[in-house]
Order: structure tokens, then C-alpha cells, then sequence
């Protein structure tokens, strides 16, 4: 039986590049989407940064945390109200927040005046959510969800889809293409972590991927964003890691961060205080200046 | 900063078995789920053989297939008609043949005599593949879709949940307890392949993770199964690694067998051909019967 | 700048098998190659088994074991006397027995009358390994010292090349090509586990790669050895794999056996006792008998 | 059986800090190796930068760009002499140099008077390579040949120990004990890219994992390298992911360069040529100073 050594399938070749991404790749080595939502563009010389808890807690807890976000610089509020959890068990009340959470980002919103970003996990909360959040979050467990995937692509909200965890580049673009073919371009690519053999410490999860940075930028016209906090499921290698993810060219950072990180409600590892985030932002300006670009 | 211990994440440990899993785990050692579809057990001592298409190509195809596979002493006949395709681009009439698909299922079903296995990917189609489908497959894409899998979980069907190519054990079991706690008992896990570093050939993208199949015997009493077609990728691989799942303890086995390989519509590096299924069947019998099992 | 397909690198595409395996690739679909060491023919229909411990604790713990291992059945001795250990902290004085350690090898392969099999360390013990082993071990770690393959190979002893964790099947049969060019054809190959991101249990760190088994069997005429003990790291797992390395077609089985597990010098998860070994080599055969081969 | 959590293996816990690394771990937060090499300081505010190609190709090609690379500001000259090449077959009369390509270097590094950094790879040609070479470089296929370890170690020379491509901090650190409990702490480790399932180009075999950056400054006191051209094995991937190298905290940078890279003796896809290394040496010290470190 002969190889066959046209469909490796596990990365990408000089052939996929037209017959499997049309849309998804560059049409010129200078093509590159940009876009605003809320007034931010994504996409060009600045870097949006996004910032807030795992999980919307309390509406009080979500309205003091959004306000010192703000106050630090962030463009975008992040929190999930909608958790896919590895188990089906909620120990505390607050797990999920669901409806009363998507009500109290709908709140804070308003009285802060910061733009949102939460997650949407379910075809029936597409509406409810899309009529809060300003970018509609696809997390990587849904990433190859594609009915999904083209149910959120035709609300033509923009739409942040996170990469699986053990997803290809491959594998993610051909997601990305299920929602650019229904004509929403408003769509940003997050990397947040993936398997792989070893992540050092026996309480991390996954290896941050920075690689993927340039051979998306490379191939793709698309926006990526990366988010340390999850990727590296550590507080302290969060920030040189967010630097890290500028240096190699990401247009955007995600970052998990609690006025109160030993008590968050999931995943009490990673997230920054606000003093944290404070100095990291003053850093992540000072490295996105670098190399010519903003925070 | 300290390390914590305690919480992994990345497999599974002591502590993690009654607190994670209290329904996928043993309650004692020789704690086994047995029941019976359609007339055949799962989770004894015989082990189920499900063969067939990638995909439910046509009428006529799925027809001839199904008597044939039948003829050779196949237990179930496995096809898709809806299917999760890395692209969105169909490049021929027959790639997804959906409720036309699944109403040839049926017929075939009636006609023939066996029993169906065939994936259900979206929560509106349920019901159509439920009143066809014996068993409710959910895809490796859709294993960590949690509303998705309450859904399926609800009919009361049996279901058979593929692992993900980038989930742990752990993240598995958690999916497997989505469906345990609404009270949905007939679950069978399926081993399909997993992404790693190395697979041999360039053109193949997973590999087979027999070693799964004691580490779940040892601490769960939930039916395994395997795949090795799809986990290998490659034809001349599937014989030997179809009598090592056996040979590991592996409850049933799904292959993917084709009148004319070389034509599948899709994956057409993998399919057995008739011939190549019926040498099989005769070895898989000798090999369950050397460790005291059945076919 | 363009993607060049031609030098993939991590696996092996139809172009590589000429051009980088000249010596290790078949010549034909029936080559095999077939030798004699000390009586056990390697390469036919049986399948030799190699046993023993981990470590050659003293000379009466080895003869003992040695005695009621061939009894029992196996072919070899297996048995460390130099070991390769991650850190080079010996907490007890019979972490390596060295010189010593080989010195009752061979007054034990007298007295017994058994094959032995251990590894070789480094150029200036190669002699003296060489004058009592039968078999030249290069371990995992050594895979690629290039210098010691060519050194071990000049001796012209038949040689067991264990696979790096780490290495791909392409890496591997490079380094069989260094063993080959010097002319000596006595060459086992033996898969020991691989990194992969997920081993099921946080106290496993290796996943055995059966699949590895066909894949070699294609493409080259060389005997491949497994070794489940090493591979999985958890002795409830050993049988199983043991039965499943069979049934994927493994040439020869290599087990760890320690008269009291529990306390064996090193790695106490994984070895069989003697009772486990009786009982898997009586296993063993009805496998091997299953698949036209015997033990 | 019980499980037991005590000793994971795959990553680092709390409780292997002492146990396992007693000279590679920090004793205190500040805790911070630093020496000098012919004049350059490791581990200090400043990050040296290793730059050339990698074969000596000839005395007038190693003469012509040792000047070259000088007078853009790299500190040290790395240069191949002797080479472990996966396949033992040399179709081009310069694939090594060996003896002869270390007396080009030494020869260069008077007449241009720029530091030595080249690979050792056997015991019988340290004092060789010592006597030429500021840094003896260890490779990643030699990460656990241990007894040659020690004997490099006893040299009492600067060594750069680089990462096994599928080897776990704690194995590599386990490797650095070797190096330390020989007296010798002028030690540098290396990161160059580690095996992972997924690399985005069909023709890259490695990820540079940044993440072990940070992991090993919080554990470890020793300075760290990062090499990414070996790692990304794509030129275009090379200057965003040496800026991300910088910005994650690594202690001095390695760099393949040519003066005509499509021509190199190996691995002709990663190295940059004069101009892209002028360029990056200029975008390099704009990062550094972000950081408030320097080149």
C-alpha cells in the first residue's frame, strides 16, 4: 500500500492554504481584518486588553471589580456567568450565576460604562447574551461545535473563539471558517493554553502555545488574542507570560483578575489582585511600545 | 507563593475518584455495568461488534453494506449521516446526507434486521436519530458539550460518548458523570485516538490509547469500547491494534468497513474492505476466546 | 516565503523510507530478520520473554529470583546493574550495584543456566557488559549517543535499542541505521512508554504506544520487543498491556518481576510478583497460540 | 491498590524542590546565579547573545562570518563542529568538521577575537573542544548520558546544558544536579524547543516552550537560554518569538544565522541571514529595555 502524502491532517501545508482557508488566510502578505467593537479596534496598532474574574459572583462583587478594572486601563470587562465545567457538580451557590449573571454584566455595564466580554454556551442564550455582551465568547470546549459555531456567526455580533485545548492551527481555522462563511468577519482568535506532555508544575494544566502567534500572523489575516491566566493556570508566571504574548505579536490580552484571587470562586491559582494588574499594565505598555505598538 | 498538591487537573488521582466521580467510579472491584440493546449485552462477556460506512453514502450503498456486514456477523451497523467535518466546504453531493440519511437508517434497519449506531449532533435532531438510532453515538467534538450531552442523556437511550482526541481520563469521566446524573444508567465510552507528539506517518493524526482501557476497567464499572479505525487512520494498522484492544479488555469494537475502500466519500486511508472484515472477525473470535471472552 | 513539504521530519512520509532507512527498512513484504541469541530465536514465530528485576539488588536476591523466574518460563534475565537514574542522589547503597551488580550476573547466569539481558551504560563498561550479557541493553536516554551505538555495535553483540520517551519512530530508526552501518544485524527494537499529555493516573508518566508495533512491522524487518512495565507504571495495568503488545504483534515481551514488589529498590508501582508473572505467562500463550504465534 | 499521590514524576510538586534539587533550586526568592564568560556576564541585567551558524562550514565561510556577526553585536560565536545527525549518512563533505572545524574556530576566535560556543559530544574530545570553546556546549540527544555529564562537569568550564526535546523540567533539572554535585555552577541551561502533538507547519518539529521560562526563575537560581531557531525551525517565526524569549525573562538568547541561509550545510528553513540579525539586534535591545534588562 502506497503513502499518501498529500493530507497530513495534523498541521498545515503549503497546499491547505488556498482549498482550506479561503477565507480564513491572507489574501497579501500586508492583508490584516480590523475592526471596533464598542469604540475598540482590534486588530490594528493598539492592544485591547481584557480583564475581571472567572466568574460574575455577586452583582456587587461584578459592579466594584468592573469599576477597578476600568480605573486600571482594561477595555473590556470579562466574567462568565455560563461555565462549561469538567464536572456536574456546583458545590457553591455562585458556580453559575446563568440569567442573574448576564443581568448583572447587563448593569454593570451601564453604570460603568466599560464594554463586555462573556462567554455563551448554548444555542437558547445566544439572544440573551448577545444582548449584553459586545463580543459573544466561544469557549474551546464548544470551539468544534459547529451548529453553534454558525448560530453565533449569524447574529453578526463579533465573536472571540477560543482555541481547544487540543486542537491543531489546523483544526481552528477550519472552525474559524465555519463562521467567517456566513459572512460575519467580525472575528478574533484566543489561544489559552494547550496539552502537552509537560507544564512543569504538577498543578498546571497546560502549556501557553506563543508559537501560534507568528504562524497565525504569518498565514491568517485574522486578530488573535492570548490569555495567560488560563493558559498557564499559575498567578506567577501570569505576567511575564502576558509580556511575552505582546512581544510575539498578539493583538490582544485576556486576563483573569479578582479583588480577592485565594478566594475566587473557581480556579483560585491564577488570577491577579488589582495591584498585580496594575503593575502589569504599566509593563505591557512599556513592552507593547517596544515594538511600535500601544496599549 | 506555595504549591498546592491537590488539585492536578491533568489525570487522575486517590482523592479525585469518590469526590469527581461518584457514579462513573466502582463501588467495589468486580462492579460492572451490564445491559442489553437491542438484544446484545454490553459490559459481559461477549463483546458487540458495531461495522460499517464513514457515511451513509445512499440508499442502495447503506442497503448492501448492512447485509453484508450482517451476513459477516457484525452486531451493529455503524454510518453517518450527520457529521462533524473539520471544513465547512463539501465538495461532493454525498458528504452529509442527514434526515435523508438517517430515513435510509431506517429502512435499512427494517429491511435487514440490525441494529443502528450512528451519531446525533445537534440537540434539534435528536428525536429524528433517537427513533432510528439504538444507540445515541456523540462525536469527539461534542464530548465536553454539557447541554448537549443533559439532552441526549434525557431521552433515556443508550448513548456511547466518544473520548475527545485532546481530553484526559478525567475530563472524559467528568463528561460520562453529565450524563450518569440525569438518571441515564446505559453509557458506554468509546477510545478513538488521541493527539500526541508522534503517530509514525505523516499522514496519520492520532494515536491508539489502549492504555486507557485498564486504567477505566480499574476504576470504573462503565462498558468500553474502541475504534481503531478511526484512531489509526490507516488500514494496514487496524487488524493488529483491533485484536489489541481486544487482547486489553476492551468491551466492544467499532470498525469502519466499505465496499470499495479507495472510494470512500471520506477518510478513504482507513476503511477495511469486506474481505479484510470477515479475516478479522475470524481472528477477534480467537482472540476474545484466549482470554475467556466472546464474539 | 514558500512551505516546503519535502522534509517533514516528525513522522515518516513514503519519500524517507528509501533515502533515510536504506539498512532498517524491508526490502521486501515478507523480510523479517530472524538470529539466534543463546538458543532463543528472535524474529519467528515465538516470542521470547525477558524477566527479572528492576535493579540486581545482591547476589542472593538475583540468584533467587533468577531460579524461580526461568522456572516459571522465561527466556532471559532481565536486570540492572548500571541504571541511568534521573538524579544523581542514591539513597540507599544498593541503588546501583555496578560492577559488583554484573559480577553476580554471571556467576547466576552459570549457576541457573539462564540468558541474560542488561543495560550498558558507558564505552569502557561495554566489554565488561558484553562478557556476561547476551544481550547489549541501550537504554532510553542513550537512544541517541550517537558515539555509544557505534561503540556497542563494533562488538557485534546482538543489541536491544530501547526508544527515547521523546523520540519519534523516524528518530528511532535513525539511530537503528547508526547500529546497522557497522554491519551488525543483531538489532531488537524495544517500545518502553512515550510522553504523551495524558497517563490516566498522576503517578504515571508514560503512555505505551502500541500503535508504534504495526507501524514498525510495515515498514521494517527488524524484531520489536515491548516493554508494558516500564511503559505504564502501574502494576494492575501490566497484564492487560502485556496480552494487547501480543495481539499487535510484538516479537518479544519484556516484564519487570520482583519477589516482594512492595519493597524493590526502585519504581515498587510497577512489578509483577511472582504469582502475577505465572499467571500472565500462562496468559501469555493462549494470546500468542491466538494469533498463530507461541511462547 | 491504592493510588499513591506521592510521587507524580511527569512535573514538579512542593515537596521535590529539596528532595530532588538540593543546588539547582533557589534558597531564597532573590536567590540568582551569576558568573562571567571571556568578559560577558550570565545572570545578570544583561543578556548575551549567541549568534552563527550551525556547521563550521570551512575556515574562510566560520573566518568571514565571525567578523560579520561581531560587528552586529553578538557576543558569542556559536558554530558546529561535530554534530549528532539523525541519520548516520553524510551526503555533503562538510556535514561535520570535527577536529578541523574546532581548529577553524580557534584560529577565528583569535583573529576576530569573539567568544566560542560549540557542541562537545563525546568524552575523548572534551579537553579538544575546551581548549577552543569559552562554553561547552551539551546537546539536547546527551540531556541524561550522565557519565558524560560528570566528565564534562569536571572540567570545571562554563557549561550549556540544553533541554531534551521530550524531556520534563524536572528531568532536565534532575541533569543539572549531575552538572552541580561536581562543584562546577558555571552552568547555563538551554531551551530549544520541545515535542508536542501539534507545531502548525507540517514542516516544524518542535514548540518553543516559553512557559518554562518562568517556571524555572521561580524554582531555579541558574541563568536560562533560549534558542528559537531551533525550536521554531521557520525563519519567519524567529524574530517575534526571540522578542517573546526576552520578554518572558530568559537570561541570554542563541540565534542560528548565515550569510546565505537557503544554502546552509543543514537545516536551511530556520537560520536568519545578516540583515534579519541587524534588525532583530536592534528590535532585541528596544524589548530588553522594556524590561529593564539590556543587550
Amino acid at each position: 500500500m502506497q503513502f499518501d502524502n498529500k493530507s497530513p491532517g495534523k498541521d498545515i501545508s503549503e497546499d491547505d492554504l488556498k482549498s482550506k482557508f479561503p477565507l480564513a488566510s491572507k489574501k497579501d502578505p500586508s492583508h490584516k481584518t480590523k475592526f471596533s467593537v464598542a469604540g475598540v479596534e482590534f486588530g490594528g496598532k493598539n492592544i485591547p486588553v481584557m480583564a475581571g474574574p472567572n466568574m460574575v459572583e455577586s452583582r456587587d462583587f461584578i459592579l466594584k471589580t468592573a469599576e477597578k478594572i476600568k480605573s486600571i486601563g482594561a477595555h473590556f470587562l470579562r466574567g462568565g456567568a455560563f461555565k462549561p465545567l469538567t464536572f456536574p457538580y456546583r458545590s457553591e451557590k455562585y458556580y453559575e450565576t446563568r440569567e442573574e449573571g448576564i443581568g448583572w454584566l447587563k448593569e454593570v455595564k451601564k453604570e460603568v460604562g466599560i464594554p463586555i466580554i462573556t462567554e455563551v454556551m448554548e444555542e437558547r442564550f445566544i439572544d440573551l447574551v448577545a444582548d449584553t455582551s459586545d463580543i459573544l465568547q466561544i469557549g474551546t470546549r464548544n470551539m468544534q461545535n459547529f451548529p453553534f459555531l454558525t448560530a453565533c456567526a449569524k447574529t453578526m455580533k463579533p465573536i472571540m473563539l477560543k482555541r481547544h485545548y487540543g486542537a491543531s492551527l489546523r483544526d481552528w481555522l477550519g472552525a474559524a471558517e465555519y463562521i467567517l462563511v456566513e459572512g460575519n468577519n467580525k472575528l478574533i482568535l484566543c489561544e489559552r493554553g494547550v496539552s502537552v506532555p509537560h507544564t512543569h508544575r504538577s498543578t498546571s494544566r497546560f502549556l501557553i502555545d506563543l508559537q501560534v502567534v507568528p504562524a497565525l500572523q504569518e498565514i491568517s489575516h485574522l486578530p488573535i488574542v492570548v490569555d495567560p491566566s488560563h493558559a498557564t493556570f499559575w498567578r506567577p508566571w501570569v505576567s511575564p507570560m502576558t509580556l511575552a504574548s505582546i512581544a510575539a505579536g498578539a493583538d490582544g490580552i485576556m486576563l483573569e483578575v479578582h479583588p480577592d484571587p485565594k478566594n475566587s470562586a473557581v480556579d483560585p491559582l491564577q488570577p491577579l489582585d488589582f495591584q498585580n494588574f496594575e503593575e502589569l499594565m504599566s509593563n505591557m505598555k512599556k513592552t507593547a511600545n517596544s515594538i511600535d505598538r500601544a496599549i
